[in-house]
């Protein structure tokens, strides 16, 4: 399968690289910065030079071809909020309409617990809330991609548990590994499609629970 | 006829307070802070507190019985982008929530020239142009308001001209006095309920122009 990671150089998305490759998979790896090519070359992936401040008619000639694309790409902590409209809404809802450009249909986007329900949105995180849920709501709304939202807890860096816990009423933590395996697993599951998955660490084996996410 | 205006300590929100008491009509001037209540009530209107950072279920309670929304509100140059996402996408649509919860069909909100075109969002504006981008949208689509989006180019403080070029194909300056004479004619114009409309100064009356929108 070809898949195009965007944001390919993020926490996550190094992980959701390394793990398709593992399975076998043909990836592009969307940088932002030229310097960043060589560690995806080594890891076997193809790097591709990709800008999410470019319009969406610029970002669909590098998407054309591709069996998947994978939005795994965040504005950051260090950048102001100007970054969080023009990168986590906007830059992620025209990364949507250039997948549609470049006429593939399937779109996995990271987003982020609770995101759906405003009234949940934790205080200090509230602008990044705002941006993550235009950007979900246009993906559901407006566009025909096959889509998949995965919306995980709390992000941790400790090692994989290989396990989650699916729609959770509560918050709760969860490994980026462990999403990074939910999603490159999740890509090939047609039962993803239409689904907005939050997901936590818990006891379900991840492959189990891609299978259960209706 | 009960017009309710958010963002009545505003720029344009005071103008459009102060035509529209000028109309005989009663308006309710939704204000951030109580200090600014006595202005509008020496202007004859009636100042109500309503806070653009609650839930639309608590803003719908001040919206009962309007006939009308104005959406005048904004962030403003001296806050940061955090209250561009908080108030100029998230809280103007939960004012179209609130709106909706209200039993109100009438909407208008003043926008911005190009905000449908992303290419031609000026440079250093391009965060807020996102902000308005996804509120217009929302407003057009995930709705059942009768809408008017009003469009205004460049924003200038000099006095009014009362004339207006629709649609123009290129930017150009308007009064914040124009904008609001347009806007109170607009609300009582069923002929502008569904539309979009730039405008900047120009060679047609603006009662000639509120009727000549489609």
């Amino acid at each position: 399968m070809k898949v195009f990671v965007i944001g390919a150089h993020g926490q996550i998305g190094k992980k959701i690289v390394s793990k398709l490759v593992a399975q076998g998979d043909q990836v592009y790896a969307g940088i932002r910065h030229p310097e960043q090519a060589e560690a995806f070359e080594d890891a076997g992936a193809q790097p591709v030079q990709f800008n999410l401040l470019a319009q969406p008619e610029e970002m669909a000639l590098a998407l054309k071809g591709m069996d998947a694309v994978v939005f795994a790409a965040g504005s950051g902590g260090s950048t102001g909020y100007d970054m969080t409209l023009m990168i986590d809404l906007d830059g992620a809802v025209k990364s949507m309409q250039a997948t549609e450009l470049a006429g593939i249909k399937r779109y996995l986007i990271i987003s982020a617990e609770f995101t759906p329900e405003r009234a949940k949105w934790p205080n200090s995180l509230k602008p990044y809330y705002v941006a993550k849920y235009y950007a979900d709501e246009w993906l559901k709304n407006r566009t025909q991609l096959a889509y998949t939202i995965l919306q995980p807890g709390t992000l941790v860096n400790d090692a994989g548990t290989g396990k989650v816990t699916l729609n959770p009423t509560v918050g709760g933590e969860i490994t980026r590994d462990d999403v990074a395996t939910f999603a490159v697993q999740a890509i090939k599951t047609d039962g993803t499609i239409g689904q907005t998955i939050a997901l936590i660490n818990g006891d379900m084996p991840i492959a189990t629970a891609v299978q259960n996410t209706k």
